[in-house]
């Protein structure tokens, strides 16, 4: 794929079924969402989670209305073919991978497009830090927690979190630089010990793959957009739609239009 | 000390020779100064060494000629005589304290006002943080680093840093808040650690008293205000003159006006 296709050619391109992928590093400098569709029965309480829990389940867009599969803040999109590949749960249960969901649609279906760490490792490498999955080319290491989502009716559970170690002075940067992106999960919620949140080990993430930790490295730690798919787990909505890891909506929005300063 | 005094009569009470203690909590909400006085020959380095290390060295102010002893920017002042406690220094050695310096002032002095971390601390106290040297009364921990500044002319030496214990998240949440305070040590210089920056126990600083240190809290440090005498010591001008410890410039600036957003 060419990382060099604007947001709306990339998304022709996925909308056509000629890819599939991966979206990081592709659309560079555009916002890339979490998606998570529920019947209408189940979105207001999803809503709730998402406000209740804006770190982990940060809200950048929900569709109009049930049933309406346009995104218009974010783009001309049609999220039934505009993601690269979904991920269909029933009874809170994943039963399969697919290229489009044209064919799964109701009328009573609800969007949440949420934001995701994309944009804030661009950040990060754009200020000159390093980004240790980046560098590595491995999906970031992400770690079920200890620490409680507050609940919201069905939608409840533990926070999952992404790790990326760095050397404390551009440990405090990270932190600075990820402050002005609240709505892809701002600043990390945890940094140092990872036994103080409930990790047992750096090398074994519940999800993605371990990176390299040097002597003298912190681990900082962000909130993670796995966690509302915990949640939706935890839930067990009869019918819900998300995208596949990694595969995310590419939009419109430009990443330095998140920076709240 | 009537800590509801303004900073206006503060610093009148001052004046008068009628206080000449330590000034932390006083005149709450205005901004403190570390003051450096030095002949308008050695002045210019020492900007330049301010300006190279801006840190531990956040310049609010500066006389606006060699002799004047008014400081406009920072109220109603006269160097002379509004600072309870003074230092000399001769050849960079300590060599009295003193309530005013009326009879040491010559044409050629320049004043320079640099920030000070009760700014920080306050803002720290405001959003709820606990600052262990406030708990514990004492004055805050500092320790000299391995950390290089960077020269001008004479002017050079280690960094000093000062110590606050956080929780991770605590500690998370203060590096926030201190990066919208740059005028006064903005973020800090270290997290984790203390070894990494040349800190052999912390138990044992070079100024200030040691604070309690929680088994599974992290040390935050911060650029402080103390690097400019140790610098100064180094350069041995002629003659200087500085606040003593904790007996700061209170001036008329609201911390809040220090705030970048």
């Amino acid at each position: 794929m060419n990382d060099s296709l604007s947001p709306q050619a990339l998304r022709h391109t996925i909308r056509s079924g000629a890819y599939k992928g991966n979206t990081s590093g592709l659309a560079a400098g555009y916002v890339q969402c979490n998606i998570v569709i529920l019947p209408a029965a189940w979105a207001n309480d999803f809503l709730r989670f998402c406000q209740l829990n804006p770190r982990p389940c940060p809200l950048i867009a929900t569709s109009n209305s049930p049933g309406d599969f346009s995104l218009p803040p974010l783009g001309d999109i049609d999220i039934r073919t505009d993601v690269p590949s979904y991920r269909v749960f029933r009874d809170g249960k994943f039963v399969e991978e697919r290229a489009d969901i044209a064919a799964l649609w109701q009328d009573d279906l609800v969007t949440f497009a949420l934001g995701c760490s994309f944009s804030f490792e661009e950040a990060l490498l754009a200020d000159g830090l390093e980004v240790r999955n980046v560098t590595e080319g491995v999906n970031v290491p992400m770690y079920r927690t200890s620490i409680d989502c507050t609940p919201a009716g069905p939608f409840a559970g533990k926070m999952v979190v992404s790790m990326r170690p760095f050397m404390a002075a551009d440990a405090i940067r990270a932190i600075q630089i990820c402050t002005r992106f609240p709505a892809v999960h701002g600043a990390p919620v945890h940094i140092g010990n990872p036994a103080l949140i409930g990790i047992g080990d750096l090398a074994q993430p519940d999800y993605g793959n371990a990176v390299t930790l040097g002597d003298n490295e912190l681990p900082l730690f962000w909130a993670c957009g796995v966690t509302p798919q915990v949640a939706l787990e935890a839930a067990k909505p009869p019918f819900a739609i998300t995208h596949s890891p990694g595969c995310m909506l590419v939009t419109d929005l430009r990443n330095s239009q998140l920076a709240v300063m």
